[in-house]
């Protein structure tokens, strides 16, 4: 059944109290969509609705709720009902919502826990957020590389059930530094008593915990990883990132990026979840920023006022031009961006794209500037097309190479070039193309006298 | 070693033309790493290149290069050796390019294969670009739901060496419909005479072949899958997509998603690879375009020529009134498109998003109204400061409307809300914020007489 029946029918059994209908259609949904279900409701109803699964769906259910949901249903549940909850869930979604909790909470909880998951908690809440120790996982299998197949599947059966996956299992030595990894693939193809030491790949792809996570999605979305091994300065297995984690991570920081590629701050939750306040928040620094940016425009303007004034016809091209500058730029700006987040574009590659980009604005700007001196002959007569036509070549040229060049000159900065955002491109542009086009206008037309 | 240092490496052994050296680096290199290292080498260099490698995982390496290389090199190959090469990769890769070729090639390809194949590779290319059918793989395992484990891992080690993923089984009847799935995991820690049937999944996620592969991508990150089965009309199993499959639609998407964004099409390949005139042609039909939509702004400019004449101070805060505007417009507008694309908006929230975003643009409107009017005072006097601030709340609020509204409607006619890019919002909110400013400003302070 599809989401949108079960949720409906869960809704009605609801209704009607019927317990078991309730318990039948929970024990039936997928937790990813209890999740969405409940996410809306009173917290009172989550805990109930949640209390129908069997522990460790539970957990997993839980895992799929909002951080501010966990956070609430967290602050309900005693200590040892949450350690309970806890210890269920996987090492990675515990840490998240452990560090999201107060000190007292906090130490009252890891006395509620066994000596391991502790150390563990300990450990894994100790990693900056952004990292690969972040989002990483400790419920990985590890076997040493000296076991032969029979023992390393043993060793899986026997440590498996909480492991992320067994589909991965990393090879150690005797002092846990990673050798190399063996996939369960490979253990169930080969002969029983083949070494793991010679089935196993040495040439790994890893990072290591302070690696920032948007490079460990790039990596298992490039490599095509089912799980990406981090390791700590001793070369010494710490965790691993699975590809879920990953795709998740991929798919924040698209959002990230698209949202600050239009000058919003980093939202918590969706646009649905967001507070008011937060939306007001992270829009309005730039908005009122750009106010301020569009100042030289208007300053641009008022250096022209005599010629304005004589030509007033000129107003008529000032937004039609001026806007395909920044139009120009804005797009040179994204694929920019965009290609230097997907690892498509390198800076080496600079020079290359930027003759690339000078030539074909050259073509853009040319055909626009046949577009408007049609409607500028039409309007103002053949004087004033041409100037129109001449500043919207250049006009379009020097758009297009503020948007190329802005985001490589804030990546050189060090600041991320998702920053470069189309209003701040369209802004630079803009001030640009009032100069431009005024003054054009003003050495063809020659100054009022 | 890092992908960096082996290339390094690499190219210097090539150049020492040492036979040796080129051949144990290959051997050290991840395929996707050794892709993109002869990327932009020559055909033939490419050619001798992969010849250093085992054919299967020759086959790996050649998935992994662009299709304008890889059609060049199939193009280069005798029928046989290219059979050869496409019998070792995966039925999803093999198909994408197998569909490049031209009729003539294809068919003696089909020839050269087993019947098997043969028909696999009918079935697979006869799906529509862009749906689920188009980016699945027949490579996976089924199994008959009433196998014990034994058997059914006897069926998996027969099989399986081929598959996309051994980790994730499908359970299916007589017919070949799909009755639930098993995982490996689960195999692997059961009693080996249970029967499948008992430990498999019936609540499985699926899809049919003509479902859109954003949906597609959407469901396999919902519920964090590894692959996702595909059924036909009958229910009847006919292939996989995997999570990596799935990430690489995810991330066209969003790279689609963000161009649509700022008004630029499809590109084939990324920034780097696509031609200039591709780069022109995606680029100029928009930009052009929107020439035209500016041409509203003007027309409100000429309309209101004489108030302009009589106030030219008002000229000074023309472009940053305008642009507030289209700001806050492309912001509610990415918010509206990506909220839409990840699905955590839905057109039910509508009305909800729609009351939520009146009261932000109120709060933004206010506070940039606050900003300019200091501007305002300073430069230009009360009066005119009065009728910009006033003009800045109503045009932030009109603007913002018009960025949430027009996705929407677009989704509504049946059209990409991506397309709702911020120039076209900006266009269209340009030419009400010059409407806006002019008329506040004529009613305020009268027509000159």
């Amino acid at each position: 059944m599809s989401y949108a029946i079960l949720a409906a029918s869960l809704r009605s059994a609801m209704q009607r109290r019927d317990q078991e209908a309730i318990e039948r259609l929970i024990a039936d949904m997928q937790p990813a969509d209890l999740a969405e279900f409940v996410q809306h409701e009173h917290t009172d109803t989550v805990l109930s609705l949640l209390q129908h699964l069997p522990l460790d769906q539970r957990a997993v259910a839980f895992g799929y709720l909002s951080e501010a949901l966990q956070e609430e249903i967290a602050l309900r549940l005693s200590v040892t009902k949450l350690a309970e909850l806890l210890l269920h869930m996987s090492a990675d979604e515990r840490t998240d919502l452990f560090k999201q909790l107060d000190e007292d909470r906090q130490q009252a909880l890891l006395h509620a826990m066994p000596r391991a998951e502790q150390e563990d908690l300990r450990k894994l809440s100790s990693y900056e957020e952004g990292t690969a120790g972040a989002i990483m996982t400790s419920d990985y299998v590890a076997i040493p590389a000296y076991y032969d197949v029979t023992r390393a599947l043993a060793t899986l059966r026997a440590t498996g059930t909480h492991a992320e996956t067994v589909y991965q299992l990393y090879c150690i030595d005797t002092d846990g530094r990673l050798l190399g990894t063996v996939s369960l693939r490979e253990l169930i193809l080969a002969e029983p008593d083949s070494q793991v030491a010679e089935l196993m790949t040495e040439e790994v792809v890893f990072v290591t915990a302070d690696t920032a996570q948007e490079e460990v999605a790039r990596l298992v979305a490039r490599y095509d990883l089912l799980a990406l091994p981090v390791i700590n300065g001793g070369e010494r297995l710490v965790g691993i990132v699975t590809y879920d984690d990953a795709m998740d991570v991929a798919e924040e920081e698209a959002t990230e990026d698209m949202h600050k590629g239009m000058s919003i701050g980093k939202l918590e939750g969706g646009l649905r979840s967001a507070s008011l306040f937060d939306l007001y928040r992270k829009r309005v620094v730039w908005l009122v920023l750009l106010v301020f940016a569009n100042i030289f425009s208007g300053a641009g303007i008022a250096y022209f006022e005599e010629t304005i004034e004589a030509y007033i016809a000129l107003v008529f091209f000032l937004p039609l031009l001026v806007d395909s500058g920044g139009n120009a730029g804005s797009q040179a700006a994204t694929l920019m961006v965009r290609g230097m987040a997907t690892g498509d574009v390198r800076t080496r590659d600079w020079t290359r794209l930027l003759g690339r980009e000078v030539l074909v604005a050259v073509g853009l700007g040319l055909t626009m500037a046949l577009a408007v001196s049609v409607v500028g002959i039409f309007r103002a007569g053949t004087e004033i097309a041409m100037v129109v036509a001449m500043s919207m070549v250049l006009i379009v040229i020097v758009g297009s190479l503020i948007g190329m060049i802005l985001p490589f000159v804030l990546n050189r900065l060090g600041w991320d070039p998702a920053t470069a955002s189309a209003p701040l491109v369209t802004s630079i542009a803009d001030a640009s193309g009032v100069l431009i086009y005024f003054a054009i206008a003003t050495a063809v037309l020659g100054l009022p006298v």
